[in-house]
């Protein structure tokens, strides 16, 4: 039995729903179906979800939102009118949006979290309706009566373990069941949202409660790609993937999905398949606990920017012990997160995002760095983009260095930190963010083309 | 003026001494000369400093001390004898040692310190009587009177910065100075060692003192070399190297003389050039604030061994602030230091030297990260070995990492952890210590002969 998510884009319209139809009805252990809200159907386009928290945050202040719910009826009509549904539809979503305006307003971050659920809530009705009207016996399953219970955090609730049991009753729906993705219910009965990948987790979750074979997550992309498509032209996709490496590439600022929505499905062991909706013969990506391991110890090359690095410079620092344990203590009571502490004999560099601080506490923390830990210097580089290869085994490759570091300096990279040591997955370079693009390129050409 | 040191196998016999009194004759700028004890005549025979403690130790537990005594003497004798010298000198000898049998008990490290110091002080006399009888003017100097002031830190006395207003007056002496190296008087008038590189610490403390233009420091060897002679055959000598770049070495395993005990001649900015007694015409190796940097940018490739890994793994590692913090107070609260710290996304190894710990306190310590870190594992690695590339400007050379990258890969040996980053003047890989040896020719190939 499988669950299989179908992200916004896959439910955007009329069109795109007789796709996701016709992926259910040609494989019968797709027996749960999550959805999300609609999304956008043009670059142009608006999603329901953004329409959604427009007129909730107008509801919520008090202000006209006639405009905008209609805008939101709007959608949702389309695609009935498309699939040659009837209006009944229609007339539950817009008694639901309508009862969502009264809810209680001294709670506005609860208030807000039911509007934005909703996008999900009311689309799973309506593919549920359009499936049996196409002979599909489905049934929308509300998230409260299937027991999907959540923290108390609106925007960011965690499942509460004990969902795990009542989901795994689901196993035994004769229908087909609609799943509206990105919320629960909290114990005492409140709608709440997870965070970024709302439907990816719930799907995750719903993978592990009912001990999926198979965590199907269909998405507008052929597969996860080697590289950026944004920077290289055509990038290879990624046939399969372990839960570390997708983990590494998440953080190296691969955004397709992100591997903690997908983590209760992980935690059961349970593979992942990437798909495209609309090229579903298209392969994909599975993400599974282990993979064969290829020749190729490199399967992927992630990049981001944004970074900083502190230079501190101290003669005998390596003789100080707790130096390096200082320095965390000063960024730690400032609630700064650091992402690497190369260290020498007598410096040590702290990479770090560079959002963190202002200038003004950059400046403020660079002077307590060198007062309190009465260093020789301290002094700060911005503008440093950290770049990422990825690969099981890779560390096992003695040549993944040397030819790294050869595509770099043949483009005339300059590679300003290392780290290597601590994955065994990873390696990172640090360079100067202007080259980031580049080195991203060069580091591809080096692994997947030559 | 120059201050000229002599180590100890460049004293260790008439014919060697004859090769000293010729050097300073030849440079009217050598007027102040630091003396060691005498050395090892071969790789057989004893040091002067190794017989004093002998003989000290006998002394201080009382018993029977005159063979050592007589093979003491002998040394000295042998030398006088070699020269020509009278037996006054032997007399004076004779006379210091028996009178250090009668030190203060009750203090017996200071008890010992007087036995060690007394080597090179006894020569110093020898020296300056050899060099009067030869026709140079020459002028034993006592410490004491010289005002060089020290810690009570018996083996491992630190200067005390008033020392150097005193010392500025040996500028003014006509006759050759003939210091003894390796000791002060502490203020209460106690004879002190310095720790490792003893007497290298007196010549740069001099050097300092009379702000000389240059501090030589003659040897047994033409020059540090790129690589251990020992693993590379005949290695070239660097000519020219910076204050860092000797400290980074000496850092990475390389034992000719330790930057720590040149500090005092750096502080001023004093050239330091080393040279060989026995093949004066050697160019040597020049040490000084900055130099020229040559097309090459890596200048020596050192290493050493006895490190340990511990790895430690914990989903959502860097999510969490003061993880970092959290491993180093461990630590520290067990003394322990550690020379690197790579740490991923949710893992974070510590590179640290094996002998810190038996092997009870490594594994208690691994629990205790285990447990107060709530790890997912901890686990440790040993026999590590550190190889550090070292050179100014190096970072600028983008070809630098791939070179040694490449090199490490053709000869199969696998990087383990590269440290790049905090130092701008090298680079250090962790690789398995069987290939230490494997791993210095690969790189000093790469970089010195290719």
């Amino acid at each position: 039995m499988n669950v299989i998510k179908f992200g916004g884009s896959s439910l955007a319209s009329g069109s795109q729903l007789k796709k996701v139809i016709q992926l259910v009805k040609e494989d019968a252990a797709r027996k749960i179906v999550v959805v999300s809200a609609p999304g956008k159907r043009s670059a142009e386009d608006e999603k329901v979800t953004d329409l959604l928290i427009g007129f909730g945050m107008k509801a919520l202040v008090g202000h006209d939102f006639s405009a905008v719910l209609e805008k939101i009826i709007d959608r949702y009509q389309n695609i009935a009118e498309e699939l040659g549904l009837g209006t009944e539809i229609i007339d539950e979503i817009r008694s639901n949006l309508d009862s969502l305006v009264k809810g209680n307003k001294n709670e506005p971050n609860y208030y807000l979290d039911a509007f934005k659920a909703s996008g999900e809530d009311n689309n799973a009705k309506l593919v549920a309706a359009y499936f049996n009207q196409e002979g599909v016996p489905a049934r929308y399953m509300d998230p409260k009566e299937a027991g999907l219970m959540v923290t108390n955090e609106p925007g960011n609730a965690q499942v509460l373990p004990e969902s795990y049991e009542q989901l795994a009753k689901l196993r035994d729906s004769e229908e087909v069941i609609i799943f509206p993705g990105f919320f629960g219910y909290t114990k005492d009965g409140k709608v709440c949202t997870f965070s970024r990948g709302g439907s990816d987790i719930t799907g995750a979750i719903l993978a592990n409660g009912i001990q999926a074979d198979l965590y199907e997550n269909f998405t507008d992309v052929d597969a996860i790609f080697a590289a950026n498509p944004h920077v290289v032209e055509n990038p290879i996709g990624i046939k399969e993937l372990t839960y570390r490496e997708i983990r590494e590439l998440s953080y190296g600022g691969f955004s397709v999905l992100h591997d903690e929505a997908l983590q209760p499905a992980f935690k059961s062991g349970i593979p992942v398949q990437i798909k495209n909706t609309n090229n579903p013969s298209a392969p994909g990506t599975r993400i599974m606990k282990e993979r064969q391991l290829t020749e190729q110890g490199v399967i992927g090359i992630a990049s981001s920017s944004g970074f900083s690095s502190i230079y501190i410079d101290k003669y005998l620092m390596n003789r100080e012990i707790g130096f390096g344990r200082k320095v965390l203590e000063i960024l730690e009571a400032r609630g700064i997160s650091y992402e690497h502490m190369p260290s020498g004999i007598d410096n040590l560099t702290i990479i770090l995002q560079t959002n963190q601080m202002t200038t003004e506490e950059e400046h403020s923390l660079l002077i307590q760095l060198k007062e309190e830990l009465c260093a020789d210097s301290v002094t700060v580089e911005h503008n440093i983009a950290l770049i990422m290869i990825v690969g099981e085994g890779m560390r096992e490759k003695m040549y993944t260095m040397s030819k790294a570091a050869t595509a770099l300096s043949e483009n005339h990279i300059n590679i300003d930190m290392i780290n290597q040591g601590a994955s065994e997955v990873s390696v990172i370079f640090g360079i100067q963010a202007k080259y980031e693009d580049l080195a991203v390129k060069a580091l591809y050409e080096a692994f997947f083309v030559k």
